[in-house]
């Protein structure tokens, strides 16, 4: 795909920075009369080939030399992979106001609490407009595994874009909360030119189970247990968290919250009134020793196998809490692709130690966020979009969307799949994909952040799977002999020194000849040191470590 | 748990060297009257906390000191789970004969000509009987993924073991080889004290669908297909390609083999007869040139997203295979966990290059190999054990085998649930587990075998996600001053060289300090080096790579 051409007057221009091609760091950027709104600034968590990189950003390069242009950010929910990366964009300029529902920019406020950054927030609530300079928004309740998502209607001179954020449509919501279709409708006979719809569930087909069915399976677990219950779930997941303090209360237990995260976003949804608390069933962690086993239920984070949750600490017997035989321990959470292998090293480490394990492989313990194939096409049928750009996903995701879009009469032309940075541009009605701008990965890594760099993650994959050797020579500065080595350290190569044995008298020679022949050139000496052990590892053992030789002159 | 005491006169001891809490590496040793049978000697495929290696195998130090007394090993079929790690113990002693089916005995054949073995071996068939030494044995027709599967009775003067070997009861199976359930039942009303059953599937409630139920679903696929067809599947899975062979029959398309390990085992099998070849089906993949797209079946490897394998390669252009628009990508295979982001991976790397990609996620293309929940039932229920001894899986699979095996009415008392290294003796009628001895991993890594250690996997976690820093000084030998250096060099830790200027000074400086304080020794010297880099990249920079002073004198 070529650069884009630039955007002709009166066109939208629509580029997404994240979140088409993978899972997580959502971010979209709507262009029009020079004006930029950004529509969600989430964070990506790392797989095993972007080894100790602790996030992943959104390429918020492509707002460089256009951040005095961005109008706001509009957070359709407070998932971290739809604000994580706001304090990164706010580095860039601190004063861009963030909109969002109050759930969401209560969450968004205490994450920016900890980067020591107070932003200008606009509270906004479903069905309310607001003009922000060329976009003229207006917000949408959706159902979602968080409180008080919205979507959003953006309406400018050059067409009307609809975005969904993430969502589901619930049809007997635990809060009563309904994605709202009869707007959806009106929207749809408005006109919405493009419909930016959630693709993270469009192979699953049917329809999302609701949160409520649920309820019996916990019940399930809360009677059968013998002593503790503790559950594991998404420190965001305020509906769980509820359905868990109900089951609670039916069942005559109290409940304490374990963890940062958790204590943190649950104290927020009680006190905005999105957690009812039930009389009494709160305890603090602390008090727990008071209770007999069979009154507790724990809260706790870990569910996806993180290893410094506190599940996960459990399992290890590094935690407190300390899980033992007729304790049950709930997982009430998806599991996230790539995350099976942790998830059962912590399963089976909690069942060695004598936990009944309950999970959604053998209970109807979780339902998805996310609107099933189902769904999708209730949407398309009610919005009628004239095009369709489907975001949040992998690629197989936004295919599957795309084609379920097609299913309902959208012609295929007018459906958008792109991966990040195809920039789709919507002008005189017509949204085509005209051109894709390079988007790069920006990695956590400490407290740097972009500095981590893909030639640094290669080196890391060969560290990880063949370990290092270095190899130091001193060469007499005056005579150009070698003064003392080669001396071989090496690590996550070879237990034993004294396989090096073998090679250091090789090496030795080798740098002999080459001085002997008048060779200073630390470059060359270099070289010969590599090879020599190159070709001893590769030949002899069938290794390909990485090799570090070292001249120094004295 | 103790190392268990000697084994009584007239006992019998069971002891599983690999295969109990994990999905690999499957092998158990059976001893009595001063005699060992080795049952299975497989290898278990690493995972991302074992970076870098290759193969792990069962412990075979266990056997180290009796190697002489081992009968000999029986082997069930031919997966490499089972069968992987016998050259290894033939390294230990080359003539420990080998017994199993032609089609199991074939396969290691090869792979032992490979390691240029030629093993001693005894083929044997379903029904058969063969006393060796103190082992009475019997073979058991079993069901599996793979043809020509057995179980395996002992009978010892001790007592009665029966082994199923992985094993599921397919109903309506291709070849007509049903797991002989008839035998079970007469060696039940025999009296079988000690039952050991694969619980791969054990958490899976019902029935494993039948093999030949998913031909529909790839007839779909290739029918519906307008250029070639790509299967991918496992290269043992005689029964999965024999389904390919007979759909491309039906729908007028030629096969050709990609891959040396599917060439090799679908060619043995062909040989031996497990395969059949509809007459002119089959083609060089050399010769596909000449026949349209529309008439090409290719079958290879790479189903788990394996970096090397063909289906891999072809996702990322590096293929002689080109795959684009209007092909079809069948995976017809498992998804075995842990292997999810690399199968999604090669998933949207084919569709991103066009290609339409079928596998069991969104059609019925895939059955398990091995017994569900209702057939383990069964099982228990036809052979009414004395005792069972779960094997063949993770914790969890083995602790949901016990509970069905306890459901059908075995003594909780008399269900051994264990992990590797737990000794199970049979003494009088009577089976417990009387102890444990440690059993560790062998990693193959490169053309080593057993030098790779925990600590070595400890420093390549450390060296992937955090890389390294070395730092050099010469130090004069005659003054006790710096002569050169410091110098830094890292890798997978920073890109850019110039981040040191900021510590270099302070290193040298340090030094500086301590020589002057005619401080000599070099690894007090080097305790200088690191506090002070350590200091300034965990303060600083939130950081904990391995560093590494290296103290020269010159």
């Amino acid at each position: 795909m070529p650069l884009p051409p630039a955007l002709p007057d009166g066109g939208l221009r629509v580029v997404a920075l994240g979140g088409l091609g993978e899972v997580g760091r959502n971010m979209t950027v709507l262009e029009t009369q020079g004006r930029l709104l950004v529509i969600d600034c989430g964070v990506l968590f790392p797989e095993d080939h972007h080894p100790g990189v602790d996030l992943i950003l959104p390429d918020l390069e492509y707002l460089e030399d256009r951040i005095d242009r961005v109008e706001a950010i509009v957070l359709t929910h407070g998932h971290e992979d739809h604000i994580g990366a706001v304090p990164y964009l706010l580095r860039m300029k601190a004063d861009i106001p963030l909109i969002g529902s109050q759930l969401t920019l209560a969450l968004i406020e205490a994450k920016l609490r900890e980067h020591r950054i107070k932003p200008y927030t606009l509270g906004v609530k479903e069905g309310q407009r607001e003009k922000l300079g060329v976009f003229d928004l207006e917000f949408v309740a959706v159902n979602h595994s968080i409180p008080d998502a919205l979507a959003v209607m953006v309406r400018t001179k050059a067409g009307s874009v609809l975005h969904t954020g993430d969502f589901k449509m619930d049809q007997l919501p635990l809060d009563g909360r309904l994605t709202d279709l009869r707007a959806f409708a009106r929207l749809g006979e408005e006109g919405v030119d493009l419909f930016l719809t959630d693709s993270t569930n469009a192979e699953v087909p049917g329809f999302t189970t609701p949160e409520r069915d649920i309820a019996p399976a916990i019940d399930t677990v809360f009677r059968g247990a013998r002593r503790r219950v503790i559950v594991a779930c998404f420190s965001s997941h305020v509906h769980r968290v509820q359905q868990v303090l109900d089951a609670a209360a039916r069942n005559g237990r109290k409940v304490a919250m374990v963890g940062r995260s958790m204590v943190r976003n649950m104290g927020i949804a009680a006190e905005l009134g999105y957690l009812y608390v039930p009389d009494g069933v709160l305890v603090d962690v602390k008090k727990l020793d008071d209770l007999p086993d069979d009154q507790v239920v724990l809260v706790c984070t870990g569910s996806q196998g993180e290893p410094m949750a506190a599940l996960s600490r459990m399992a290890n017997r590094d935690h407190r809490i300390d899980v033992g035989e007729g304790d049950t321990v709930l997982l009430a959470s998806s599991l996230i692709p790539g995350n099976e292998n942790a998830v059962y090293r912590v399963i089976n480490g909690l069942m060695v130690l004598g936990a009944t394990v309950v999970h959604k492989g053998n209970a109807k313990v979780h339902v998805s966020g996310h609107a099933s194939a189902g769904e999708l096409l209730y949407c398309y049928n009610i919005v009628k979009p004239k095009h369709v750009m489907p975001v949040h996903g992998e690629w197989r995701h936004l295919v599957a969307n795309a084609d379920l879009a097609v299913k309902t009469g959208v012609p295929r032309e007018n459906v958008l799949v792109t991966m990040n940075g195809g920039v789709v541009d919507l002008v005189k009605g017509r949204a085509r994909l005209v051109g894709e701008v390079p988007i790069g990965f920006i990695y956590v890594d400490g407290s740097s952040v972009g500095e981590t760099t893909e030639a640094l993650l290669k080196d890391r994959r060969i560290l990880r799977d063949e370990g290092f050797i270095t190899c130091i020579a001193v060469i007499d500065r005056a005579t150009g002999k070698i003064a003392a080595g080669p001396e071989i350290t090496a690590r996550g190569f070879a237990e034993d020194q004294a396989v090096f044995d073998q090679v250091i008298p090789k090496v030795e020679q080798a740098l002999a000849e080459a001085t002997g022949n008048g060779v200073r050139d630390e470059h060359q000496l270099q070289q010969v040191m590599r090879r020599t052990i190159g070709g001893w590892v590769g030949g002899k053992l069938r290794r390909r470590p990485m090799i570090i030789p070292v001249v120094i002159e004295a």
